[in-house]
């Protein structure tokens, strides 16, 4: 199973809201093949490990260990619990039962029902966090993400951009918007900072949806920088817009956009992660709303004083979620700090 | 030098608003004796040097080096330039000028008018601090310590003490007072804390003096905490006071309580170091007015949302002080961040 986890890694970047996934065909305690899933749409890792076999034939009465249960549907590629099956599989060993109500069981149900033996080992090897939570809790996992100084601010005077952290914390988390789905941010960050919101320093074959949160679509600038780069943009509005849009934005209209409202709309676009990058009354108002389930945070060793912007400010919580320090490190003068829900 | 400035150290906590001060006599390349300055009212390091010679004619062609040019007034010792000249020593290699105007050069005048060889450093091997920048700047030098959410808070909500970070920062935060001579913190704390301000875990020689800044001292609970340790308390109250107050508390009134009037206060009455430890107006008030050294900042992994009280609050600062980061480490789950003013 190490070597399936080891082969679904491969995939990372590359499979989008697919999962990451791999698989090992052995027999007489031999390897014969290994696979993966390569690509969003492309065939999935049992498929791939059976034709690296040196021949078709080999497969039968071999025993497949594979991160996640085989698939039960027809999608993009027709379901690969047949295929085992047809194949010849004599045994799978499966890491995670798949969340996804399209497989949730059936999968494992084809192959018992074929005399295939089946064991689920109840581990996901730290393998597709954001896929699995969203099939458990039908909404995107949320990450928080800002800078802030040693002071707990944002910047030195509120509606003035301050670039607090350096190149290795830049560096980092371009990173961290490769790893979501999309990006969301307020319309006082976007007017402030005029982002890209793309992913730089490295192109990302899938460029995350950016978000942003607006009172007036009807009346944002439409020569920001947002709007020049390819990438989706979602606009969500609390008034309707009567402008006609380009390609790639689309705009939704509600008085009052609460994040519950928001991770709605995003699940019913299947969307698994949410990075939230600001402003502080976003980042106040996804706390409050319970649900955050990660935080990154850089701290700069700089001093802001009283009349900085706080990076976390407005609703209070009633209840405070409890987070576990997971990882802390220095990037040059900055120090990140990661935090998941306990 | 290097082993004058090691004794010197010999007398940390002990010598109150007396420097630390180091001394070693060289014959022959041979080090004959050191000594330093033990403890606050008691011989300086050169006396004391001299007194742990063999015998007291081994002065007598001498080198002396001493980190701290040699006193030439009387004080609660007679002066220190005038026995070395006694004592026949034939040249003196000094770390620093002592800036405090009662020597200020004196001492080397009378070293030189006696023909012994006088060679200045400029250097204070990084001790006495305080003390320099007392005597450079004629305010005390301020530290600012605060602990603080990775949401930049001090608190869940105002009004409710929290308490944030673990046992290795709460130890070392008591080594912090321990090194300060006064320490301050406004009213809203003082209710909300009902703390004691001494020193714990260690017993210091010298309790820091307490400050409390007050709207009025007269409506402030007798019974509190505070009063009930053995320190010394200073009230800085906003309103002239009508009680009588036990021995131990001294009352100071002025209208308004700005930053530069609270350090020239303590100036007056000789303090070289202040710890000003919240909440975050006074916290933002001492920023705002640019007479903060040196920051503490303990970071805890912990997040308190948009409804806790920020740890550096209220007045903006027109210029901002810069500050570097001399020390970063953790404390356990919490990280210590140390600056100093650039």
């Amino acid at each position: 199973m190490q070597l399936a986890l080891q082969n679904a890694q491969k995939g990372t970047g590359s499979t989008w809201t697919n999962p990451l996934v791999g698989a090992v065909i052995v027999k007489d305690q031999k390897v014969l093949a290994t696979g993966y899933h390569h690509h969003f749409g492309g065939r999935h890792a049992e498929i791939d490990a059976l034709k690296n076999l040196a021949k078709s034939t080999d497969a039968q009465g071999a025993t497949m260990y594979v991160t996640l249960e085989p698939c039960s549907h027809f999608g993009k590629t027709p379901p690969c619990a047949r295929t085992l099956v047809k194949a010849g599989i004599s045994r799978v060993v499966i890491g995670q039962r798949d969340p996804n109500p399209l497989v949730a069981g059936k999968g494992i149900a084809i192959l018992t029902a074929a005399g295939i033996a089946v064991q689920i080992l109840g581990q996901t090897g730290g393998l597709n966090a954001a896929y699995n939570f969203f099939y458990e809790q039908h909404r995107p996992l949320v990450t928080l993400k800002y800078a802030m100084s040693l002071d707990g601010k944002i910047n030195a005077n509120a509606g003035v951009r301050s670039i607090l952290t350096g190149e290795k914390a830049y560096a980092d988390s371009q990173l961290l918007r490769r790893s979501n789905q999309a990006i969301l941010i307020g319309e006082h960050t976007f007017k402030v900072d005029d982002p890209l919101l793309t992913v730089r320093q490295t192109v990302p074959e899938f460029e995350p949806l950016r978000i942003i949160l607006v009172n007036d679509a009807d009346e944002i600038d439409l020569r920001a920088r947002l709007f020049k780069a390819k990438a989706p943009i979602l606009l969500l509005s609390r008034r309707q817009t009567q402008r006609k849009w380009p390609a790639g934005v689309e705009v939704h209209t509600k008085s009052d956009w609460k994040p519950k409202q928001i991770l709605n709309l995003l699940a019913d676009k299947g969307i698994q992660s949410l990075l939230v990058e600001g402003g502080s009354r976003i980042q106040a108002d996804f706390i409050a709303a319970d649900v955050v389930e990660h935080l990154v945070v850089y701290v700069a060793p700089v001093i802001y004083g009283g009349g900085g912007l706080p990076a976390v400010f407005g609703t209070s919580a009633h209840r405070l979620a409890q987070y576990q320090l997971v990882d802390r490190k220095q990037l040059a003068q900055d120090t990140r700090f990661e935090l998941r829900r306990n």
